[in-house]
C-alpha cells in the first residue's frame, strides 16, 4: 500500500465531496450491463455512463457493473440519476472506507473489500461498493478483473436458481463470490506460517525470520480489519425486511457462518504467529546456551592445563621438579588425568 | 490434517453444491435404521439410500444413520426425499463446516465435531451431521466407527428411558454420547501437560519441548474452535419449542453444563501451557546463567595465575627474584593464597 | 488431585446413572437430621437412609445432612423418596460437577465447593450439594468433617436469627459458612505469595521458585474454577420467588458481595503472580549480568598482561629490551599503570 | 496494610455480628452534628452516641458525622435508634468491605473509600460508610481527620449551593470531595512512575527498580479495586428517584465523569508500568550486550596474540626463525598488523 | 503537557466553579460571530462577551465562536446570559476534563480534543467545548488558531449545503472538521512506526529505540484516550431527536464511521509497536548470539593452541621431544590441523 493512499485526501473538503483516494486510474469507465429474467438475458457493454440509464428495467433483474473510480464527474452522474445520497459517492471513490452497510429508504448501500495474494505473493485489498436497489445491483470497482466470473457463468447459462430470484438474490452471490475468495487468503497464510514454523525448528536460515514474522503479522492485522466488519454488516442485511426476501435470509445466515469460520481462523493464525514469535526468542537462547557451553567446556579444560605449563615455564634458578628425570612425564599424565576428569564433570553435568 | 482438507474446495460453485471436502473415500454408503416404539423394535441395514425411505414410519421413533460421504449423488437423494434445504446437503458434505444450528420450519439441521485420539495419539475431528425432524433423527457420518454403540445398547435392550422418549431425546443422547468422549480428549490432554512439565522440571531431554508445546498449543487451538460453539448451539435448541419438549430441556441444560466444564478445562489447560512457555525460557535462562557462573570462576581463578606465571616465564637478564633460593616457593604460597581467596570471595557472592 | 478423579467415570452411561467419582469410601452413611422452630428444636443421628424420611415435618424446618456418596443405592433411595430428577442424582455423586443452580418446580439444587487446606498446606476441594425444597434443606456431602459446626450451635442455642428463620435462611447460612472459609483460602494464597516474593528479592535458594510459581498457578487456577460460577449461582438465587423470601434476599446479596470480594481478590493474586513470573526473568538476568561484568573485567585485564608477559618469554636471540639492566622494572611499571588504567576506564563505565 | 486486616475476622460468626476489623483504636467515640435550612445553622460535638439523637431535626437537614468505629456496643445503639439493617453494621465496621450501594426502603447506603498518601509516601486507604435517610445524612469513619473540612466551611458560610439544597446534595457533596482526593493520587501515581522511567533511560542505580515496580503495580492494583466499583455505585445512585432529586443527578453525572476520568488515568499507568518492565529486560540485554561485546574485542585480539608469543616462547632446539636477527622485530610488525586488522574488523561490525 | 496541568486544579472547591486548569492566557478574549440564512450573512469580530449577546437572533443560524478561556468572570457571564448549568461552565474552563456529551433540555453540551504536531514534532491537545441550543452554536476554545478555517469559508462562500441547513449541521461541520484532522494524525503515527521498524531492521543507532517506542507508546494511549469517548458522543448525539434532524443524523452516521475507522487504526498500531518491542529484545539476543559465537571461536581455536605451545616452552631437563630436528615443525603440522579441524568443525555447526 503506497504511502500516499493511506490518508484521506479529502480532509477539509465538504462532506460528500467525491475524491478518489486509490491509485488505479484508467482511461474510460468501462459499464458492463445484465438485464434478466427466468427465461430471457440482455447482456452490454458500454463506455458512457449516461448510456446505461436506459438499460435499466422494470421488469427484469438488473445489475450494473461499473470498473474505474476515477473519473469523479461519471460517478457524480450516476449518483444524481439514481438518487444516491452524496455520502454514499464519497464513500464509493474513497478506497480507504471500511466495510459497512447503510440502509436508505430506497436502496442499501453495502462496502465490502476483495482481498487477493498477486503473482508476486502481495496483499492486494480493492475496493468494492454494492447498491441494491428494486431490482438493481449497481456494483464499483476500482478496476476491471474480479471474482465474478463465475457468476456472470451462472447467469448466462441460466446454472442454479440465479436466474429466477431477485436482485437480492443477485446481491448476496456477489458477496458470497467474494467471500469465498477469503478461503483462498486463509489458506495462503496457513502455507506461510507452516513455512516459518519448518524454517524455525529445522534452523534454516532463520536470520529473516523475526522480520517475516512482524511482516506476517502486519498482513494479518489488514486482513482481519477488511473481514472483520462483515459480521456486522451480514447480520444487519438479515434484518432488512424491505429488500431483502427471507429466501434470501436463508443464505446470508449461510454467508454469515462462512464469514465467522474465516475469522476464527484468522484468530487462530494470530495465536500461533504469536506462539512463533516465542518460540524463536526460545530457540535463540538455545543456540547461546549450546555456544556458552562450548566456550566454558573448552575454556575450563585447557585455562588450568595452560597455567601449569606456564609454571614449568617460568625461569625461576631454583625448581627442583625441573630437574627430575621423569617429571615431564609425570605432568603429562596429571594433565591428562586432569582433562578426563574435567570432561567427566561435564558429562554427569549433562553438557555433553 | 493434510493441506487439501484444509481449504473450501467449492470455491465458485453455485451455493447448496454438494462437495465432499474430506478424505475418507467408501465405496458404498452403508444405512442403519432404528424403528422403535416403548414396546416394540426394528433394526434395519442397508446399502441403498432409496430402501431406506420406506422405512420411515410415522408410529415410531425412526433413526436413519448414514456412513459416507463422498456419494454426493446419494446425498442429494435423501436432500430431495426428506426436502431438506440445498444449503444443508452442502453442509453435511462439507467437513470444515463449524458445528452449529440451522433451524428450518419442519426440521432442525445440527453440525457437531467428534473428537478421539487414534492409536497414534493424533487428534481426529469427524464431522457429523444430524436432522431432527417429526420423530425421526437422520445421522451424517463420514465412515463407519462412532461413540454410538452404547445409544445402540440401550435401544436394543430398552435401558434407561430412552424407549419411551420421542426423537428429541435421541437427538439429545447422541450429542451427549459426543460430549462424553471430549472428557477423555481433556484428560489425555491434562496427562500431555504433566508430561511436558515432568520433562521440564527434570531436565529429561527437554530439547524438543519448544515443539512439543507449540504443537500441543495446535491441538488446544483445533479442539477449542470444534467445541467452543457447541455453547451456542444448545442455547439455542433449548429455546425451541416445536420439536423439543421441555422434559428433553432438562436434559439440553445438563448438557450445556458438561460443554461448558469441559471448555473450562481447556481454558484452564491454556493457560497453564502458557505458563509452561514461561517457565522453559525461565529454564534456560537459569541453565545459561549456571554454565556462566562455571566459566567466570575458572577464567577469573587461572587468569591471573597464569599472567603470573607468564611474568616469571620471561627471558630479562635483570630479575632478581629468580635467583632467589626460595621464591620459587614463596610463588607457589601466593598462588594458592590467591586460589583460595577467589574461591572464598565466589563463596561469599553465593556462585559455588 | 488424583488423576482419576480428573475424568466423569460415566462416560457412555444412560444420563441420570449414578456414580460417585469420588474417592472417600465410607463404610456407612450417615446422617444427622435437625428439626426446628422457634421455640422447639430436635436433633438425631442416623445410618440408614430411610430412618431419615419419617423425621421430615411438616411444622418445622428440618435439615437433613448426608455424609457419604459411594452408597449409591442409598442415594437412589433418597431421589426417589423426595422424587428429585435422576440428573440431580448423579450430579449429587459426581464429584466433578462444577457449580451451579438448578431449578425445578418443588426445589432447587444447589452444588458448592468447599475449599481448605489441609495439614500438608494441599488444597483440598470438597463437593457439596444442597435441595432446598418446601421448608426443608437436604445437604449431601462426601464424608464427615465439614464447616457447618457453628450454624449448628447457632441453631441449637437459638443464637442469632436463625430459628424464626425458614429454610431459605438455613440455605442461606449454610452457603455463608462455606463462603466465609473462603476468606482462609484467599488469606493462605496471600501469604504464599508474599513468601514468595520475599525468596525473589532476597535471593533465598531461589532455584525452585519457578516450580513453586507454577503450582501456585495452578491451584488459583482450581480456586478461581470453584468459585467463579458462585456469582451467577447467587444472582439466579435472588431471582427465585417461591421458596426464597424477600427477608432472605437481602442476605443474599450480602453473600454475593462477598463472593465478589473474594474472586476480586483472586484476580489481584493472579496479577502479581503474573509479575512475579516476569520479576524472576529479570533476577536471572541482572545475575547473570553481575557474573559477565566480573569475568569481562578480569579477562580485560589480564589477558593483555598474560600477553606483554608471554612477548618477554619468547626466545628469540636478538631482543634487545631483554639486555637492559632495568627493562624488567619499567615491564613492572608499565603493567601497573595498564592494570590501574583498565580499573579506572571500568569504574567509569560503572561496572564497578 | 498489615497481615492481619487481610482477613475477614468474623468467620463463623452470625451475618449481621458487628466485628471491627481494622486497626485505629480510639478511646472514645467523636460525633459531629451539622444541621442546617438555608437560613440557620447549628454544629456540634458529642461524645455519647445517644446525645446524638435528639439533635436530629425534622425541619432541616442533618449531618451525623462519627469517628471511631471500634465501640461496636455504640454502633450498636446507632443502628438500632435509626433501625439500619444488621448487615449494614457489619459493613460499617468492616474495613475490608468493598465500595458499594444498598438501596433500603428508607435509606440508602453507600460504602466508599478515603485514598491519601501519609507523610511516608505510603499509600493509606480509609473506610468511610455513609447512610442517606430522610433528609439527614449520617457518615462513619475509622478515625478523625478526613477530606471534608471545605465542605464544612461552606455550609458554614453559606458558600456555593449547598444550604439550600437536600440531604441528597449533601450526600453528592461528601462523594465528590473523596473523587476529588482520587486526582491527587493520579498525580502522585503519574509522578512516580516519571521517576521510575527516569532513572530507567538515565541507569541511575536502577538496581532497586524490579522491586519499585512489582510495588508499584501492587499499589495501582489496590486503586484500582478501591475505585472501580464506584462507577457502579454513582450509576446505581442516578437510577434512585425517591432520596435523589432530579436536579442533584446532574451533579452525580459529574461525578460520575469524573471518576470515568481517574479510572482511565489509572489504566493508562497500568500499560505505562507494564511497558517499563520490558523497558528494564530490554535495558539489561541490551547492557550485558555491551559487556560481551567488550569482552570479546579484548579477548579475539589478545588470544592469537599470545598464542603466537607462547609459540616462539617454545624450547625447541632447531627453531630457525629465534636465530635471524630481525625475526623478532617482524614478529612486532605481524603482531601489531593483526591488532588493527582485528580493530578494524570490529569497527566495521560496527562493535566499536 | 506539562506536569501542572495534570492535576484538577480545583479540588476542594463548590462543584460549578470556574477554574481555567490550562496554561495558555490570552489578555483579551476574542470572538467571531456569524449570523447566516441561506441568502445572508453576516461576520462580526468583537472582543466583549457582552457585545456578542445582542447579536444572537432567531431568524438566522448563529456561531459564536470564543477564543480565550482563562478570563473567567467572563465566562461566567456567558454561562449567564444563556443560562448554562454551572457545571458546563466548570467544564468548559477544565481542559483536563474527557471527552462527552451532556444534555440538557434547552441546549446540548459536547467536548471534543483538537489533536495537532507543532513544528516541533510534538503532540498537542485541545480542548473544545460546544454548545447546540435553538439555532445557535457557540464553541469555546482555549486560543486563536483551530481547523475551522475551511468551515469559514464554505459559509462565507456559500459552498456546499451548510448555509441551507440548521445550527445541527454546523455542528456537525465543526466535530467532522476537527475528526478529519485525525487522519492526518494518523498518518503521522503509521510514519514513525515505519521509520523506528526501518531502524530496528536496518541496525541504524538502535541505541535509543526503547525509549523511542515507549514514547511513541505513550502517544498513543493519549491519543486514544482523546478519541475513543467520541464513539460514544456521536452515538449519543444519533438518538436525540429535539435538536437533530434525521437529515444530519446520515451525516453524523457518517462521522461515527470515520472515528470508527481512526479508533480501528489506532488500535493496529497499537499491536504493531508492541510486536516491535519484542522485534526488539529478539534482535538485541540476536546480535548477542553473534557477539558470543565470535568469541567462543576464537577461544575454542587458541586456547588449546596456546596450550600446547606452553607445553614446550617448560623447562624441564628432560623432554624428548625438545631436541629431535623436525619437532618444531612437526608440531606446526599438529596446530594447523588442529586449527582447520576446529574451523570445519563450527563450520558443520552453522555457526561461521
Amino acid at each position: 500500500m503506497s504511502r500516499k493512499s493511506r490518508v484521506k485526501k479529502n480532509i477539509g473538503l465538504t462532506p460528500g465531496t467525491i475524491v478518489y483516494t486509490g491509485n488505479k486510474t484508467i482511461e474510460e469507465i468501462n459499464i458492463d450491463v445484465f438485464n434478466y429474467t427466468k427465461t430471457e438475458i440482455e447482456e452490454i457493454n458500454l463506455n458512457l455512463i449516461e448510456d446505461s440509464f436506459k438499460h435499466k428495467k422494470n421488469t427484469s433483474v438488473t445489475w450494473i457493473n461499473i470498473n474505474g473510480l476515477n473519473d469523479t464527474e461519471a460517478l457524480k452522474n450516476i449518483g444524481l440519476h439514481y438518487s444516491l445520497h452524496p455520502l454514499i459517492m464519497e464513500d464509493i471513490a474513497n478506497i480507504n472506507q471500511r466495510p459497512k452497510l447503510d440502509e436508505y429508504e430506497e436502496y442499501i448501500f453495502v462496502v465490502f473489500k476483495m482481498l487477493y495474494y498477486d503473482k508476486d505473493k502481495k496483499l492486494k485489498i480493492e475496493h468494492l461498493s454494492l447498491i441494491l436497489g428494486d431490482e438493481y445491483v449497481i456494483s464499483f470497482q476500482e478496476a476491471e478483473g474480479d471474482v465474478f466470473d463465475t457468476i456472470r457463468e451462472r447467469i448466462r447459462n441460466n446454472k442454479g436458481i440465479i436466474r429466477s430470484q431477485g436482485a437480492d438474490y443477485l446481491l448476496y452471490a456477489l458477496m458470497d463470490a467474494i467471500v469465498d475468495q477469503y478461503f483462498l487468503i486463509i489458506e495462503a497464510l496457513g502455507e506461510k506460517i507452516e513455512y516459518l514454523e519448518e524454517q524455525l525448528f529445522n534452523n534454516i536460515s532463520a536470520k529473516d525470520l523475526p522480520l517475516e514474522i512482524q511482516n506476517l503479522k502486519k498482513e494479518i492485522l489488514k486482513i482481519r480489519r477488511s473481514i472483520l466488519p462483515l459480521r456486522e454488516v451480514i447480520s444487519k442485511l438479515e434484518k432488512i425486511n424491505i429488500q431483502i426476501t427471507s429466501k434470501t435470509k436463508d443464505y446470508l445466515n449461510d454467508l454469515l457462518d462462512h464469514t465467522l469460520q474465516v475469522l476464527e481462523n484468522i484468530e487462530i493464525y494470530r495465536e500461533m504467529l504469536w506462539g512463533l514469535t516465542e518460540m524463536y526468542m526460545t530457540n535463540i537462547n538455545n543456540k547461546m546456551n549450546e555456544v556458552m557451553k562450548t566456550l566454558t567446556i573448552i575454556a575450563t579444560i585447557f585455562i588450568p592445563l595452560t597455567f601449569i605449563a606456564g609454571v614449568y615455564g617460568m625461569n625461576f634458578d631454583h625448581m627442583p621438579e625441573l630437574r627430575y628425570k621423569y617429571s615431564y612425564h609425570i605432568l603429562w599424565g596429571v594433565m591428562i588425568i586432569i582433562f578426563f576428569g574435567l570432561l567427566y564433570f561435564f558429562k554427569r553435568k549433562k553438557w555433553l
